[in-house]
């Protein structure tokens, strides 16, 4: 056989196989191309992102491919709903060992789909490697905003209220359950801790309503506390939390009851994927009408102030954190 | 120590220090924020790349970081050329073993920062992990084109002549020289081709000459055989190769006269990252003369048929390829 053949390098055959039904989206060519391309709408601006997951670092080896996909897009669909924008698409790198399976790219490209049907968010291109590491998946993510209006970190303001949506903590008792944790748990209590570290639930629901009402907002990746810090830091500003307010599920409570250490993990641990986010007082109410409207729990933890950092109050003393936040470094 | 202080983390110190100042585009907000913007010109699409290096599967451990740094940026520059596309910048998924040193990463943010600067590529956002495997650097690029003229592999035409920029296969016998091969060449004949293989050197000078004059162009990654391979099924043509007119540096013929099998290693061995288009045969001479006034060297090296597939002719012979082109699978 010569060069004329029309042999397909294995690596096109699983792209085609698998890939190229999550690429709706025409620029995206169907993968036949070295590249695609979006034609933004005129008066928007284009939001970059790019956060990547790495077996045995964020996610375990044994878990189901389909949540490491679902994982994967999350995280950066945690980022879209913060920053206001709408998801566009993505672009998929992914590195994979030698023994990965078919069925393991099967069930991924099915999570994969189904993430991207359920955000609106089609694949745009992507890469595959053999590595002699661990699975890698790096996601690169674009969104649209209207021009000038990504919700920036800095732009929170003395006199400002801080929400967050949702609970915080969850994922991080999660991954200590995962861990070997004994606290005395109903199963329900379990299984929620446990999915909400396996599967983030991005607040894209909410992005509109952060672009309309939030002074600043980012999500909360590696823990509220930290994550307050670098918002306080870029705003020039500090943040008086009050830690009775901060929204715990039932699940965390009973966590929290068994292990009273588990309430730092619960305030630094990350993986929450929730919104935070401040608003000026005079639009706090119809921030949270707005909410409701968009079905997002969304609750008030405290205020912005004049000064520095991210104070967690809890009564008149305040919490004295081991560490600030999750780092992988 | 509360909550309070304004502690970075170890990642955070490493962005600010080593990644801040390649990130000068505004939109990039000085990566103090979760995510980037940037505004598309009126009239433009956004075209969207990604590709990844792998230690030991792409490149060498023992490598310096700089090239490692400016090889992952060019494998992606090289599509934007090949697309006609111009660069607006990139987003980086860094991945690294726990032992990296200081220096490394130093060194790596020298190269970023230097083609970031010569490719006038800037950086808008990144993400570091901890890695158990080898380094991994994944980037995404963007570019901008006029809207719908991204140059695709589809459009070739029967009568279309096949074009190639540079030399073909210098880089994949720079691979197999830097193997063990010890063929008899001079030590500029050794230089080149190894250069060849550390440091792709994109045409991106040649970007709109691809985007004025061709049908159809990719770049040459995945060696010349396989992706005009690819190109033709695509097109739904066949493409006929006078082998003698594949552009060979004299390193590469002093290879081949020392192996005649290194023939087939340059015609399909990949990482040449030099342009592969097909040019209307009536503008042929008016995209050879913007060539030549770009600086980038082309060469005809055959002609777009009905049919199917990339033949090779040797005289009136066609070559049989032992495989078609590089597969990291």
């Amino acid at each position: 056989m010569g060069a004329s053949d029309d042999r397909m390098s294995a690596e096109d055959r699983l792209i085609a196989d698998y890939f190229k039904p999550i690429a709706t989206h025409p620029g995206a060519l169907a993968l036949t191309d070295d590249a695609a391309f979006v034609t933004p709408a005129p008066g928007t601006d284009v939001v970059l992102k790019t956060d990547a997951i790495i077996g045995g670092v964020h996610f375990f080896a044994e878990d189901d491919a389909r949540d490491v996909a679902r994982k994967a897009l999350r995280v950066n669909l945690s980022d879209l709903a913060a920053k206001g924008a709408t998801p566009l698409g993505f672009l998929v790198s992914l590195a994979l060992p030698k023994d990965t399976s078919a069925d393991w790219l099967k069930r991924f490209a099915l999570g994969l789909r189904e993430d991207a049907e359920a955000y609106a968010c089609p694949l745009f291109g992507g890469d595959t490697d053999r590595t002699p590491g661990p699975v890698m998946v790096s996601i690169s993510m674009f969104g649209s905003v209207p021009s000038g209006a990504m919700v920036r970190r800095a732009g929170a303001r003395p006199g400002h209220r801080v929400f967050v949506t949702g609970t915080i903590g969850d994922a991080a008792l999660g991954l200590v359950l995962r861990q070997g944790a004994t606290w005395p748990l109903t199963a329900a209590q379990r299984e929620h801790l446990l999915a909400r570290y396996l599967l983030p639930q991005p607040r894209n629901a909410l992005a509109e309503v952060v672009r309309a009402y939030a002074s600043a907002a980012m999500d909360v990746s590696d823990g509220l506390a930290g994550d307050l810090t670098k918002l306080c830091r870029v705003s020039g500003v500090a943040a008086h939390i009050d830690v009775a307010a901060v929204p715990l599920s039932d699940a965390a409570r009973a966590a929290i009851a068994a292990d009273a250490a588990m309430r730092e993990t619960a305030l630094t641990g990350g993986d929450d994927f929730e919104v935070l986010c401040t608003v000026p007082p005079a639009r706090a109410d119809a921030f949270r009408a707005a909410a409701r409207a968009a079905g997002v729990p969304v609750t008030d933890i405290g205020v912005v102030e004049a000064g520095a950092g991210a104070h967690f109050m809890d009564g008149g003393r305040e919490l004295a954190f081991h560490r600030l936040s999750f780092s992988h470094f």
